[in-house]
């Protein structure tokens, strides 16, 4: 079987911004750009098989090399056949590096980071950054492990996801300009050995790099311009990008222009409506997150006129579905009344038939970002 | 729409037991018998969406009055046009009475009651038990509840399942012979009241009488000869059955006999694969229990050869199916490995796919079992 090899194909181009419309081809198939990427961090959705992705035609899923890594191990995934294999998915699939896990869960989400204003100690994971890599304890048994950026694409490798990631640094929110610099030194070193480490082999795998510089335009420039020298795939967006939409979307203005138009643009792990709406028109082509799945099972369902909290007693009685007019499977079967019911009597089932319809939502919100990019509306 | 009146149909009758295959006609379709009946206590298969419950080919679902009427209430299933069209099931439904469930969580189950050796108090949530009924306080908001034939019935009525129970006492396992004839009589005249109560307004449901007297054959005769002489569409077998398979078998042995061989059977609350082997010659013609889906989510595979402990080391690198044969879609997509893995992260998604095998398994096993009644090898 002959595989397309990666490419990105523009159809159209906003008049209005920096807004495209495009196709990037993977050996396993074509993602419809701009897309929303769903997370499945261990080779699932969660509450669902992620074989109905496809029924519902969500394009891309990011699994998360730091988690497979340790559990089930890269090597018996690569034993199966790779990451399609083992999760029998037939669409195109994107894997991380571990880096940002490592150091995420580590350091805490930027969140957690401005609640403690900084001060929050680590958990004690990660053990030590060298030049070679991190030295870190696994979450699952305590054992040391020591991430490098050859590990991580060794791993990525076995995985044999369709987009892959250079090995990067996660500095924390709070880190003084000096030491971000010098993070974002290592980081490119790090990014540029993941790169020569994949092109020894590169299995018809897409990597992009990473752009990071946290919330500072003078290190986000020089990211840019030292990343896009190098003969990267694309470019995603990485480290902390702000402690609001504001300050995300003035970083972005800044950086995006700075990155080759006709590469696809991924934003890493932020994926909510209204982040969304507002980095289409940045140029971004991708967004992964694990937002609609979440707020599934928190009984929060997404629809075109805002969010339902489906324990409220409105819906005890509301015998339609969440949407009427949605063609997801939850919806052309199941009611409000049955959900909050579910939700209620603590079913597993109602986190299920939740995300569903989420994930679907975001199916049909991309579509529609398409199409009005197609006609200049953004 | 012209529904179809319940009755039974048998098909053949074993010449070596009292085993038999027949049809079950009730206005939502027919119950092949032998068969095994799913518990979907809140109007669902836990982890799963019920309406894949068609697709596998499981005839009958058994829903918990206790249950719907605290959560969502009756009134609410009943706007929505009855359960079936609530949790939008085509298939045919069982509930109960409601008094098995406000006995059993007050009582414990018999396992936990022998392992107290009957000094386990109750829970308190049974406060009063009077000719009229039982006053209890509901588990999800401690209100109080008085629960009776009539309302029980007038609750069975609002779900509209296929097949309703009456409305019966639980006595604890370890009662004297006097305590238990005298609650056995007082179950009998709750049987006969909420018969009267159901044939007043039949709304084209059948009702299984339940068969009480605990552990003494003498109880049990007394309850058989009571309750055959009334009107009811079928028996189910109630109460305690004993501590063991013995115990049970013995107690069956005993009782099916005295049931007319025309009308179907139930073993209420009992579906491990044992029992099933069991009962099915002694003529019991259906069997609800959680047994096959909560062995899923305790990730117990069953095959043939025997139940696959999921989480066991030797299954992470088994990239075949549960069992090669068999066509549940688990079995279709997935490999043990895979599942193994799912287990390991501690993934919902786990439980969904090993609950839809485990039930698939069910079907086919109850299928192979009327092969066997035809072919009188049982």
């Amino acid at each position: 079987m002959i595989k397309t090899s990666f490419h990105f194909e523009i159809l159209h181009a906003s008049k209005k911004s920096r807004a495209r419309v495009g196709k990037i081809h993977t050996p396993h198939g074509i993602i419809d750009t701009p897309n929303f990427v769903a997370v499945g961090t261990n080779g699932t959705i969660k509450s669902l098989d992620n074989t109905i992705l496809e029924q519902i035609g969500l394009q891309l899923m990011f699994c998360n090399t730091y988690h497979l890594l340790l559990q089930p191990g890269t090597d018996i995934i690569h034993e199966a056949g790779g990451l399609h294999s083992f999760i029998k998915r037939k669409l195109p699939i994107i894997t991380d590096s571990g880096g940002f896990q490592v150091f995420s869960l580590a350091y805490g989400s930027v969140a957690s980071e401005l609640k403690s204003k900084g001060t929050k100690k680590t958990d004690g994971s990660v053990l030590k950054i060298t030049e070679e890599g991190v030295l870190f304890r696994s979450y699952r048994d305590g054992a040391k492990f020591l991430l490098t950026a050859e590990k991580s694409i060794e791993a990525q490798k076995k995985l044999g996801a369709d987009i892959i990631i250079p090995f990067d640094e996660l500095p924390p929110y709070h880190m003084d300009m000096k030491a971000l610099e010098k993070s974002l030194e290592r980081t490119h070193r790090w990014e540029e050995r993941s790169l020569n480490a994949h092109l020894q082999n590169p299995q018809n795998q897409a990597m992009y790099a990473v752009i990071h510089g946290g919330v500072s335009n003078d290190l986000r420039g020089k990211s840019c311009e030292f990343l896009t020298a190098l003969p990267f795939d694309g470019f995603a967006i990485g480290g902390s990008i702000g402690k609001n939409k504001q300050e995300m979307v003035d970083l972005l203005e800044f950086t995006m222009p700075r990155l080759p138009f006709e590469k696809p643009n991924h934003l890493l792990g932020i994926g909510d409506v209204e982040s969304i709406e507002k980095c289409v028109p940045l140029g971004i082509d991708t967004f992964d997150s694990s937002y609609p799945t979440k707020a599934a099972r928190h009984g929060l369902l997404l629809t075109k006129t805002g969010a339902i909290k489906i324990e409220k007693q409105e819906n005890a009685r509301n015998f339609q579905p969440i949407e009427k007019d949605c063609e997801c499977p939850t919806c052309q079967t199941h009611s409000l009344a049955y959900l909050h019911h579910l939700y209620k009597a603590k079913e597993l089932t109602a986190m299920s038939l939740a995300s569903l319809h989420n994930l679907y939502y975001m199916v049909k919100l991309m579509e529609s970002y398409r199409q009005q990019i197609l006609d200049d509306r953004i």
